[in-house]
C-alpha cells in the first residue's frame, strides 16, 4: 500500500474500470464459510444452509454524509462498513459479507481510493465480513459509497423492531450524543481553518467525541453478550438517526408508547463539558444526535436482573400502552412529547 | 400515481426521509417465497433453504450512465433493475430480490421520484423480484441509483465465467450493437434540439435501436429455454460492457483463447442501416457497443445439435487453446487481435 511519505498521484483512467476493481480488492481475503464464491463473476454466490440471510444497504454521499475536509479517507472507508454492519447487528444477526460500490470524480487519484479501500479492508477484518462484490465508476461530483451488508442468523435469534410490549424496559448500549458533538467541533475547526489556514487546532479536549464521529465502531459484542446472559430482546434497532427517531420507530412498529427518562441518559463526561462550551443542551444532543451506532432494544421486565449493573447497558425508560404516547420525562418530572428530529439527510 | 396531465411538484423536504421511503415503496408487494421479511426494519430477512444465494450490485450515475435529457425517469427505473437482474441471469440463476438506494438533488420533485419508482415497480413485476430494502438521501448533484440484486439457484445450475474449454462453441442470444447506436441517435437529436428547440425529431427509422437503449430487457427466458433443451453452458456472462470485453473476461478466467467470426455477428437490419447513415463500421459497433444485456455463453460441441436453428441463439465463434490468443476473424479471413475497448465508465 502507498505510504503518505511517498505521495503519488496515479490517474484513475490509467487503470480503467476492470483494472481498478481488481487492483482495489486484490488483498481482500474470503473467510466466511457462507461465501461460496466472491468477487470476479457477474455475481457472488453465498450459501446460508439452514440459516436466514439478512440484507441491509446504505448510500453515503460526499457533502451530505461526510466532509473530506476533516474525514480522512481511511476513516471514511472504515465508517462506511461500520454503518452497514451495525444494521445487521440490530437484527441480532452476524454480518458475513459486504458489497462495496464507489463512484469518484476524476479529481481522486488512485492513491486516494487505495486509502479508502484500506479502511474498508480494516473494517472487513475487524467485523469478519468478506467483500464479495462491487462496482467502481466515475461521478460527476464528489465521492459516493454504496454498501450492502449481508448477515446470517437462526430464525429464533432474529430480533425485529415490532416486538416491544408495554412494560418492557428500554435499554441502550454505550453512551449517546458524542458523535454529533464531535461533528460540531470538527465543523467549527473547519471554519476557523478557512479564516486562518495557519491555525493549529488543539483538539485534545475533544478526542473522545471526535473519535465517535470519525471512527465509530458497531457493537459486535452485544449479540454475544446477550446470548451469554440468556437475554433475547423483544425489539432492537441501531442508533443512526438519533435516539428519539429510533424510539419512535420501535413504538410505531410495535404499537406501544414509551416513557424515556432524561436523568437516565448515558452521557460521556467529555460530551457534557463540550455541550456547556457550545451552550447546547446535552439532553437535546443525546436525543436528536444520531450516528452513535449503539444498539437500542427492549427487554421483558423479567430479564432486568440479568443485565442489571452491566456497564454495557443502561435502562433509559420503559414501554407503555400505545394510548399513553411517547414522552420524555424530564429531571423536573414533566412529560414532553418526543418528536423525531433526528438527522434528516434530505434537509441538508 | 401522478399523471403527466396533472403535473405537480411536491418538494422532497416536505416528506422527510422516513416518509419518503415509505411513500415510494408502499405499492411494492412481496411474492417470493424466499423473502422472509421485506422493507421496514434495519435489514430484510431472506430464506434460501438448500439453494445458493447469488448477489450482484451496480451503481448508476446521472451524466455518466444516463442522461435525463432523453431518458424518461420511468424507463430509467426499469432499466436500472434490468441491468442488475441481467447479472443474476448470467449466473444461470433466478433473480428473487432487489434493494434500491437513490440519491437525488433537491431539484427533483416527489413526482419525479414517483415516476422512477413506477419504472422500478414495473420491472420488479416483470422479473418477479421483491424490493426488500433501500435508502433515499440527497445528492450534491444529479441522480444516483444503487441496486443490489439477489437471486437463487441450485449449486448444480450455476454457471461461472471460468468454465469454457477449448473447442467449446461461443453463443450469443438476440442481436448486439443496437443499444449503442440507439444512444448515438439520441445524442444527435439532443444536439439538434440544443441548436433548435422547436425541431420535431422524426425517430421512426430508429424505433428498435432506441428502444434497445432506453428500454432494454434482460433475458429471463434463456434460463428456462436452456433447461428445456438440456443444455448447461460451460461459461456465461452478460453483455453490459461490450462483446469484446465479455469474451476477454471469459477467455482470461477460463484460460482459453477464442476465434470470433465477423460474418456470424447477429445484427438487426435497422442497426446496419443506421451504421451506414452514421458512416460507422457495424462490426466495430457490435463488438464494442455494450448495454445490450444479451447473454454470451459457451457450450460443449456435443450440445450444438440441441441449439441449432433456434432463433434465440447464434453461434459466433469457438474457443481455442489459450496460446492461440483471442481474435476476430474478418470476412476477408484475416485474424485481428480482439481488444477490450468496451464502454469504460471511467473514461467518461
Amino acid at each position: 500500500m502507498i505510504e503518505d511519505k511517498n505521495p503519488q498521484r496515479t490517474s484513475l483512467s490509467e487503470l480503467g474500470e476492470f483494472g481498478l476493481i481488481k487492483h482495489l480488492t486484490k488483498h481482500f481475503e474470503i473467510s466466511q464459510p457462507s461465501t461460496f464464491k466472491g468477487i470476479g463473476d457477474d455475481a457472488a454466490v453465498l450459501d446460508f444452509k439452514d440459516k436466514k440471510a439478512v440484507v441491509s444497504t446504505d448510500l453515503l454521499i460526499e457533502g451530505v454524509h461526510f466532509d473530506l475536509a476533516y474525514m480522512p479517507l481511511r476513516h471514511l472507508g472504515y465508517k462506511s462498513v461500520v454503518v452497514n454492519v451495525s444494521d445487521i447487528y440490530a437484527m441480532n444477526a452476524k454480518p458475513t459479507q459486504i458489497t462495496v460500490s464507489v463512484a469518484v470524480s476524476n479529481r481522486f487519484p488512485l492513491e486516494a481510493l487505495e486509502e479508502l479501500f484500506d479502511g474498508i479492508a480494516l473494517a472487513a477484518k475487524e467485523y469478519n465480513v468478506d467483500v464479495i462484490g462491487g462496482d467502481t465508476t466515475s461521478s460527476q461530483k464528489g465521492l459516493i459509497i454504496s454498501i450492502t451488508a449481508i448477515g446470517e442468523a437462526d430464525e429464533s435469534e432474529l430480533v425485529y423492531r415490532n416486538g416491544a410490549k408495554s412494560n418492557d424496559l428500554l435499554v441502550v448500549t454505550g453512551d449517546i450524543g458524542s458523535a454529533y458533538m464531535g461533528l460540531q467541533v470538527l465543523e467549527r475547526e473547519k471554519q476557523v481553518f478557512q479564516v486562518n489556514p495557519n491555525s493549529q487546532p488543539d483538539l485534545e479536549a475533544y478526542t473522545y467525541i471526535i473519535e465517535r464521529q470519525l471512527r465509530p465502531e458497531a457493537r459486535k459484542d452485544i449479540r454475544t453478550l446477550l446470548h451469554a446472559l440468556e437475554v433475547k430482546p423483544t425489539s432492537m434497532i441501531d442508533i443512526s438517526d438519533g435516539l428519539s427517531s429510533e424510539i419512535i420507530h420501535i413504538c410505531k412498529q410495535s404499537g406501544v408508547g414509551c416513557n424515556l427518562y432524561e436523568e437516565k441518559l448515558p452521557l460521556d463526561p467529555q460530551l457534557i463539558s463540550v455541550c456547556e462550551e457550545f451552550n447546547i443542551d446535552s439532553t437535546t444532543v443525546a436525543i436528536n444526535g444520531g450516528e452513535d451506532y449503539e444498539l437500542l432494544f427492549t427487554i421483558s421486565m423479567d430479564d432486568f436482573d440479568k443485565i442489571k449493573g452491566n456497564p454495557n447497558f443502561t435502562v433509559i425508560g420503559h414501554m407503555t400502552p400505545e394510548s399513553e404516547g411517547i414522552h420524555l420525562v424530564t429531571r423536573a418530572n414533566t412529560k414532553i412529547p418526543l418528536k423525531a428530529r433526528g438527522w434528516n439527510a434530505l434537509d441538508s
